[in-house]
């Protein structure tokens, strides 16, 4: 608390396009729960975008109902536990990441402090910063389509494809170099986002339709690929250059046409915990870095400008800080 | 040979639904070949039934060109050594099974006699009856997406689907019971083929629109489905009621539409030798049996008849004895 007062500030999404800092009481951590002090948070451009433009989400949900849940979407976060709930085992002063997003019926973690379930937490190294971990969240949403991949197919000495750089892509490149691929080609139309996914380490990058990727069949071909972009032409076009498998790590809204049968689709698994400690763990051995994510850092107050910076792509990801 | 000539009988398809049975040379055996006395030989209905009635197999084939390849499409084969040629192993009397389509450039089994490279083979113990292993090459094909399966999400334990009862249906059934399936749903609407994989130990089975399959998501559904039917509506109906991943065994002609982002599709791998003596092991212990698949039994010269009777689902397969 930068106050002494019983209150922080929280932003809220009151209707399209309009964002609102609201001034509300710091709550209480009841039992599992443990309040943090939220020191930096990350845009997440799907969740920020469709929700501050009003748009659902996912293909079944008709409309976002204004004023939106106080602090969402806002949930790539860490902080510091300012206070524990009965049955809890993080204490006070403990650095923590969410790895999780609790919903969004629940408070969100745009604001000063927020409550949240031990669970949906991970207690991160004194020594790390917190710039270091803050979409540990995203991450472990990647890791869950990662580690299928490398259930299924192993990532070792693969030819694999990363289709869309945008920031679940570039974490996709830098895990599947962690685990040892062969190459690593990062695939995106944006010449600004392909330099990034280069200077992560892809081999080789370029735009969707190019012929450094060979047709299906070809050697020249993708052994693997994670498609980050969600487009039914998109998926096509990344499963028609690919031998073995497509992770589908994209929100689907479409159905896509599966031409290929020898051609293998790892489904999306679910989120889970052990997917955001194997993230954790890339991390502190410095294999994942969201630094060249992170475009800008932005007070609170001025997320609808940051917002603008997504929607135009002049940032991949905003790091907005409460309480400044 | 049963007579001493130098010539044989040699099934061939002269044009659409004109079968003729010609007296051909028996070849000699080159090098890395071997001459095999066919003892019988088992219909494979999707390959019959497309050739006999002039229908291309593969979506990119425009016309069967006839006079067909004589002895062909008969590939599913066991015999007897009869000549080795420069650079094998086998030797004459061996017990062999084809577990390989030569391709059907090649000449085929649906004769007295056929040439087959020695690697497109495997030995049989010597105190196994020809027909326990007659459909090996299927039972290869079927193997290919099971280990498959087995690789990818595995099967002990597991709420199995077989999707359309047909021969490799009927096969994959017995291969998810000896992999150790929880249960096998086998899915057909002919009752006749139902009752034969509740012979084979299928738990339950029922017709393609039954509601003792769950929805997706629910308990009810499936773990994990091998589609062996291959139209489109038939796929998405298996994929609606499978929760992890559906095997497309089946022959793709259209697109399938993808529609669930969580559900795995296992692509079908290809043949390989590994996958065949799979096979000959379930076989000989005693785990995969492909009596209750034929239905009769007819000499060579009756080949119109047996396609016929599978156009009318009149029989699952038929084995054909040459040289009668």
């Amino acid at each position: 608390m930068k106050t002494q007062s019983n209150t922080m500030k929280v932003l809220q999404i009151m209707s399209s396009e309009q964002a609102a800092i609201v001034e509300m009481p710091i709550p209480e951590p009841g039992p599992g729960q443990v309040l943090v002090q939220v020191k930096e948070v990350a845009t997440c451009p799907q969740w920020d975008l469709h929700i501050y433009y009003g748009k659902p989400m996912f293909a079944h949900e008709k409309e976002v109902r204004f004023p939106y849940s106080p602090g969402q979407p806002g949930h790539e976060m860490t902080g510091v536990v300012a206070a524990a709930g009965p049955g809890t085992t993080l204490a006070p002063g403990q650095k923590v990441a969410a790895w999780r997003d609790a919903g969004h019926h629940q408070p969100g973690c745009y604001a000063e402090y927020v409550l949240m379930k031990e669970d949906n937490l991970l207690a991160l190294p004194e020594e790390l910063p917190f710039r270091k971990a803050i979409s540990l969240e995203l991450a472990m949403c990647v890791a869950a389509s990662v580690m299928k991949m490398k259930q299924y197919e192993g990532i070792r000495g693969r030819r694999c494809g990363v289709n869309g750089l945008g920031p679940a892509g570039l974490i996709a490149v830098q895990m599947l170099l962690a685990e040892g691929a062969s190459e690593v080609v990062g695939i995106d139309p944006s010449p600004q986002r392909r330099d990034i996914a280069r200077s992560l380490g892809a081999t080789l990058c370029c735009e969707p339709d190019s012929e450094e990727i060979g047709k299906r069949g070809s050697a020249g071909a993708l052994d693997l690929a994670i498609d980050c972009v969600g487009y039914p032409q998109a998926v096509r076009n990344i499963m028609d250059r690919t031998n073995k498998a497509v992770a589908l790590f994209a929100v689907q809204r479409d159905d896509y046409p599966l031409r290929h049968q020898g051609l293998s689709v790892i489904g999306y698994p679910g989120h889970f915990r052990e997917a955001a400690e194997y993230s954790l763990d890339l991390i502190v051995k410095g294999q994942l870095d969201f630094g060249p994510l992170i475009s800008c850092e932005l007070p609170l107050e001025q997320y609808a400008e940051g917002v603008g910076m997504l929607k135009r792509q002049e940032a991949i990801k905003i790091c907005f800080i409460p309480g400044n």
